[in-house]
């Protein structure tokens, strides 16, 4: 179903690996409401999935790119505008991967290169991305500029590592950028806060099947799916929120307010029950 | 401009006085997307203001209710779902008020039959309107309930007096019910936190216009203003954000995110001025 | 252990009941930091606990006051002030009951009066007690004023009902006097957010032993006892934190900044383990 | 004036340089309350600053260091615990500094040359710190770290630049460290979010006096200063707070919580004057 909530808008996705992806659904969702876009991801990953075939299906160009050159994105955009016309309205940023996790190095004996890979692809580039577009003069007043982040940046979940740090960087950039460019070019910029979403990305984190539940069981609405978020994407790249600036949105099914739910303790309980004596009273080890 | 994003929803509106009205404005915005809606104040208001006004505008009923009172909040709901057919999809609490704030007790000299007052009216009320609808069954499978909220529930600002208070528990309630109501109804409920407005119940507290300049001027955006907030109502009444439950969202222009922007220290450096000695260093008093 | 940090300091700790009490450890190590103390709690507290053996034992006075009552906290300020001398240096508020707890009945079923009840015994009472004390010019320059709450005042937890919105509330009130305390008087005022803790108050929330044993998993230095809760509070009534005001601090081995910790993960997998099928895959109910 | 809180106790003070350090002010106080510490900077801040006359009256080792370099930090405790005895039990580490800033690049024009220095000198410093420490088994159980950080982690302040970014990077690590350095070795990390002090790094940022003077009105206790945050530090590394951790700690005399305070609206509305019409209405530009 479409509203033309972005009728005449131009926009431009990175991130979209395959079907999964957040990113995809945002592509698809956005040309279904009425924008025109670009997309944009590395070399490597677009050989590897099939964003390619989303490209033929939207009719839209696919333009190659390192997120963390700055050249790159020059030509992302530069294209982009040729492209589509200039400006561009929207932007979403879908980008993040950590060595240190493929590597499995643990968070006590992360190797720092891989960090700095880490912080440069996953938070970085989004400076990179604003700053490049600011000074290209790439973005249309009262644009909207969003990326993807997790409540890891805000508390720890064991196994998700150095991506943690990394979505702190992320949101400060969002807020520190977004001051700038709002008080200049009244565009917006904002952080959407999602569910863990069984992405080829989230694919990487240890027990993210098992976290998934918890997180599914903590949230009132339970997890939020890729198809959801990009509906909320589509909202935040809407004119409806124009006076919205320097958030971080959390996407989750309300997750990030809950700090214990009853159908999560009644799994938590019986993960208990070997933890008790025979009068029900927690053995504690 | 509309984009039928509430094509045959129901809701209620409580809370309009009169133009300047948050809730004024969400009603034609709501009708504008396609929705039918009743309207409600207090008796009291309806004479006063001029909601009865705007229910033959929009062709509406205004149903006339004390929002602290269980019995009139059942009749706002029977009633509703007799005019309008049921379920309700989206409710609106736009109420507040503080009898020591308009009698100027300070914060330091409260009255605490009055400081009940305002917690009632402001922030349990809130609670009675979804503990009312929930009994009743008022409220469709993923519907959406929002309250209006300000950023002096999180932090202080001289002359707001008890409605920070006020504000802090009706944010809680949105929590403490949001997962009650979603986890049993897929019901989402959320707070936004307006930036300052210029509405008759915000021109009670001191100070009102020179606050207002300093956050706009604090705001990348500049404050947000009655319409730009109703769109944001419209959005999370849309089935566009269906996954988002028990958030304080704030609609303002970026304010809570800035802790001191170039063009408020510009202000702010001016009156400094006659504190600063001839070679610029502040005496400090 | 002592290091003298109370010496020659007056307070007055109120919400004592039994040896279990936060407020009974606070009491017992203020006197062994060189404090002197009165003692405060309802009549009733004062029959049914133990609260005149720690009288005895610290030398101290017991004044029997309803925190809900102005003229009530007027006495026990006029009285310590008598017996201890002037002015006041610290107080703890440890107070809260909700009525609809004890009366089980669910946050989605509250009844009005008690709720009424619940925020006036709990955060009400606390915006009492510094208002009597700012008007009677109780307490000391650079004073320090603490009030107990817990985490639910920002995440919600099942079964804790209506007193998590007494405790956001509460912290509300602290930091709303806080600010006129502390630009008046240098009084600082804060919360401290504590661990759920086996007192007689907590055990009256339902599956509280579950919710601790979780708490204890997911807080990396477990859950923080109400020793060492008097030991953070001996901190904050001394002169060594004076520049901390209207704060919420934390002091729970790490929990509120937790996401999933292995160790709980590791329960929660057990209980998942009936949901999975022989592969190992979670079957979602 | 000491209370022996540090009686016994081992650490390692990285970032004084001169007087107004505030790690200056922690290691006089730290050794006043019975510690023994070492002392670290860079060879040049050691050159360009006075450290050495620090270690001359605390009788302390100064062990150079660029907090960058894994080897670096091996030899600094390395030689620490063969000066001190092992295991160290507190550290502090107040390191920061943005080649942005200093060479005047604004945000929207950073250098990534230089961004990654800032992020590395400043944030991951930390980290590397803490990963050395436990690869060293150089940390006594129990044991307390703590980094300075300030506010703009959370809030975008015009002119500090690249910094809030860092700092936000920095509270990250904090909390995820402190999660692993805590169920496994009891270690709490925490960080302090300080005023802005007058100190020769602060001194960088733009128009930090009026930036000052405006944070000490809005404070109702006014801008801790760096005396006072020795005695926080002080506390935070005592036995008394062994419960507290991952945590970001507001010394700051209310700041943190404060949205508009009477005085600082007094300043400001002083400055809007020459906005105002003759009917003292404003006049927006």
């Amino acid at each position: 179903m479409s509203y033309n909530l972005l009728k005449g808008k131009r926009g431009i996705i990175f991130g979209a690996l395959n079907e999964q992806s957040i990113a995809w659904k945002v592509a698809e969702r956005a040309v279904e409401e009425g924008a025109t876009i670009t997309l944009s991801n590395t070399p490597m990953a677009i050989r590897m999935g099939e964003i390619n075939t989303l490209g033929e299906k939207l009719h839209c160009e696919v333009i190659p790119a390192d997120a963390t050159s700055v050249e790159d994105l020059e030509t992302v955009f530069r294209r982009s505008m040729e492209v589509l016309g200039s400006p561009i309205d929207f932007i979403l940023h879908s980008i993040g991967m950590s060595p240190n996790v493929r590597k499995k190095r643990t968070y006590d004996d992360l190797d720092y290169d891989m960090l700095g890979k880490t912080l440069d692809i996953s938070a970085v580039s989004f400076h990179k991305m604003m700053q490049t577009a600011k000074k290209l003069n790439a973005v249309a007043e009262y644009g909207s500029i969003l990326a993807l982040s997790y409540v890891a940046a805000q508390r720890t979940f064991f196994g998700y590592n150095d991506m943690a740090d990394a979505k702190a960087l992320l949101e400060s950039v969002a807020r520190s950028f977004g001051y700038i460019y709002g008080r200049e070019k009244n565009v917006r910029v904002n952080t959407i806060s999602q569910s863990p979403t069984p992405t080829t990305a989230g694919s990487g984190v240890k027990g993210m099947d098992k976290l998934m539940d918890f997180a599914n069981r903590m949230s009132p609405l339970g997890n939020a799916d890729a198809d959801s978020c990009a509906d909320y994407c589509i909202m935040m790249f809407s004119d409806l929120t124009r006076k919205v600036t320097m958030q971080n949105l959390y996407h989750d099914g309300g997750f990030s307010s809950v700090g214990m739910s009853l159908r999560a303790m009644a799994t938590y309980e019986k993960g208990l029950e070997e933890y008790m004596d025979t009068d029900g009273h927690i053995i504690y080890g």
